[in-house]
């Protein structure tokens, strides 16, 4: 065990305390009330990357959330890795399903329970930490790092590329490291080598000008919740295929090597509905359709829908208006923008007559990714998880999006390899989000052997 | 103008702060955590009758909310009158949209705002006040009274059947006048001799057992959303009339008088989506078939629909569960409980696979009402508006329900007349519900007449 490592272990308990103090932070970047716990995670990040020596640390404003970037490049002749994570968490929504409060973190069965714990601020805390180790030790990092962690991940990353367009010099390297990401399963170490796309908007369809009595007025006013219902309902055929038009085109096929995978992977479909706590569909799909749907398809999800009343009891109301919130998930050959004229396209031809339909989009969206088969740095990358556990890891696609992908490699050109040490299990889009700790103790393993590793790597 | 018309005008200030004092309670009847502000009304209420004279003034609990009974029985050989009223109220969401806060009662052009105002505090006040007038002025009252105030009114009035059978005894009289109900449109006087019945529910459909994050599993897992959507779309055909087998049987065609007077409203039919600021539908309705679908056809009506996040911006999540709540108002011919079967059977048959699907029915809910043509006490109302309004009213149905006139029919064996001074236009569902002062002075006007004229009934 190299010095960095011995010392990132004896102090693990120090390091676990201060990612308590990261996750206490409530930095949900979707909704504007939240703005100044966004801004109090920035300046923690900052601070926390100044005590740990790195340099010309910096809150970058954007038009949106700020971004926080850091550096230390006095290693010549070494390349220059960029580390990329982000500071910003999920709403905690419903937080009456917290056993612990979503901002109190808490350990039980030794994991980090908290919302952002695992999405992503543990993980992304383990470079800084790993960066501090070095310095202590050594005295220098054996490649030149920089840090870009951003703080609108999770409302769809919409001011990053400006922001890389507008600091392509200072954030120029050879290769991105993304702390964001996750293996895919608790028991299989596993890189992700392509994911999908990302589109979000929502609707609002208006009937009366107020909230009218449905006694009174029902039968002779226009009742947007059916309304609603019914368009919702043609955005999918029986089947459950998005039966959008247009909504398909340019699809390429997916790489045959992730289909291989896919049958490696010795995945359990009965296992997977019972870890979600759903029916088993029948017939039980096979588990290359299942990941197939899950990795290399493409989605248009609901992910919410409001109108009326929603509290206890009976509200017999017709109300003004009904909203539904849409996302999709995009893969390779879709583009954003003609994704989401597809679906204006359609929402517009089945708007029933009589109401307003409002349609708004929610930033730019992102293409699917997927990181050339070759790169060296994943190789590095497997040589480290293989070693940490005890088996080579399989190369895996993931369904949910990180646009950094097309976002470095168009503004910097460079390729993104993942390195995080969240698992796709923890939760981290629902209640209950939690860390393993020792992943987080992985992680400072991983990191502390990639580094010197890259060194090795010529640069460009 | 009588002594006790001189004496309720005199103290109409008073009165009207009464009022506020009474609307500042948010005696919200569906919601359990206004469960004390219920109590406090109640108390209000039974404090407000034992100050205006009533005697034998109890709060008499229920298996819900409880009701305040009162009675003044000094007049052998008058009819006895048993007054109806609810001091219950309607949710106030969407609360941002008031002007003024629901239960800070305001009073803005003449009008009082506040949640309840119109339906029923301000209304049901009127009768309290009127009794306390004749009993300062003359010493007596011109028939027996007895009064009947219910805290379930805005939640289906689940216990008052109950309630009213098993105080028969106590509360037998010759008719019931209703200080619940409204005038039809500030500009005309109207009386209402029939009223949709109600049927209140709601389902939910739940898929996995947590919230699950949209691009990890989206794809893969179940959605409640859309196929809620789904399902709703199929209480309705295209043209909007309800698609639910068995939902229509047993209706029987409308009083031919009610189509009559319908035709004899000169109802707006342009004005009237005006007014409820909606978009006019092409082609545009007649009057008659528009006041057939408000008054006399049955509805089945979405109240609200939740499922995933409501709140600003994007949340990429797949919701563990998705609800509805459903209410149907119902026509002559209807039976709740066979409405309700057909509902759920059509739920349960379309509901999709893969989903667990729950309904709840929210209490009995209750059969369509209609007053007898020839009933002597319509008469007398009808006289007293004519006098007040300066033309005689029009007999109208209402499309909102009041379940009392059949529970009153069947327990008590007496016909309920309705005699409010709300006006239907008064917002009672919606943010900013007033009530017109004028009203109230005109309902102090109409109760001093009523009751006089009373008295020369025969009983029984």
């Amino acid at each position: 065990m190299s010095d960095v490592e011995t010392l990132l272990l004896d102090r693990f308990e120090r390091h676990v305390e201060e990612l308590k103090q990261y996750c206490a932070i409530p930095s949900v970047s979707t909704d504007p009330a939240y703005k100044p716990e966004i801004e109090r995670a920035a300046r923690f990040v900052a601070d926390r990357m100044t005590r740990a020596g790195l340099e010309r640390v910096e809150i970058l404003p954007t038009e949106g959330h700020p971004a926080v970037v850091a550096e230390w490049c006095h290693a010549p002749g070494a390349p220059t890795v960029l580390v990329y994570g982000h500071y910003d968490v999920q709403p905690p929504d419903p937080v009456e399903l917290w056993t612990s409060p979503p901002f109190e973190p808490t350990i039980r069965d030794n994991r980090l329970y908290a919302r952002g714990a695992s999405d992503d601020k543990g993980p992304s805390l383990i470079p800084i930490l790993v960066v501090e180790a070095f310095l202590e030790s050594q005295g220098k990092l054996p490649v030149n790092l920089k840090f870009l962690f951003e703080g609108e991940e999770e409302c769809g990353s919409a001011h990053l590329e400006a922001l890389v367009t507008a600091q392509a010099d200072r954030l120029a390297a050879d290769v991105v490291l993304s702390a964001d990401g996750a293996l895919w399963r608790p028991d299989l170490p596993t890189v992700t080598v392509a994911s999908r796309g990302m589109l979000a908007m929502e609707l609002e369809l208006h009937g009366a000008a107020k909230d009218l009595h449905s006694g009174r007025h029902g039968g002779s006013a226009p009742n947007p919740l059916p309304a609603l219902a019914r368009l919702l309902a043609t955005l999918h055929d029986d089947a459950g295929e998005v039966a959008v038009a247009e909504f398909h085109d340019g699809i390429t096929p997916p790489d045959p090597k992730l289909i291989d995978a896919i049958r490696a992977s010795g995945f359990d479909v009965q296992g997977y509905f019972n870890a979600i706590g759903a029916e088993l569909p029948r017939p039980l799909p096979s588990a290359e359709d299942l990941l197939v749907r899950q990795w290399l398809k493409p989605t248009l999800e609901l992910n919410g829908i409001t109108g009326g009343y929603g509290g206890p009891g009976t509200k017999t109301v017709i109300p003004a208006k009904a909203g539904a919130k849409l996302s999709c998930r995009l893969v390779a050959g879709q583009d954003p923008d003609r994704v989401f004229a597809a679906i204006e396209a359609h929402l517009r031809q089945h708007a029933p007559a009589g109401y307003r339909l409002e349609i708004r989009r929610h930033g730019p969206g992102s293409q699917a990714f997927a990181l050339p088969a070759d790169h060296p740095v994943l190789a590095l990358t497997e040589g480290v998880l293989g070693e940490i556990y005890g088996q080579p890891p399989l190369r895996v696609a993931m369904g949910a999006t990180i646009p950094i992908g097309t976002i470095f490699r168009r503004r910097l050109g460079i390729e993104t390899v993942f390195f995080s040490f969240s698992t796709s299990d923890e939760d981290y889009h629902s209640p209950n989000e939690f860390f393993r700790l020792e992943r987080f103790r992985d992680g400072m393993v991983g990191w502390a052997r990639l580094l010197p590793r890259m060194a090795g790597q010529s640069p460009g």
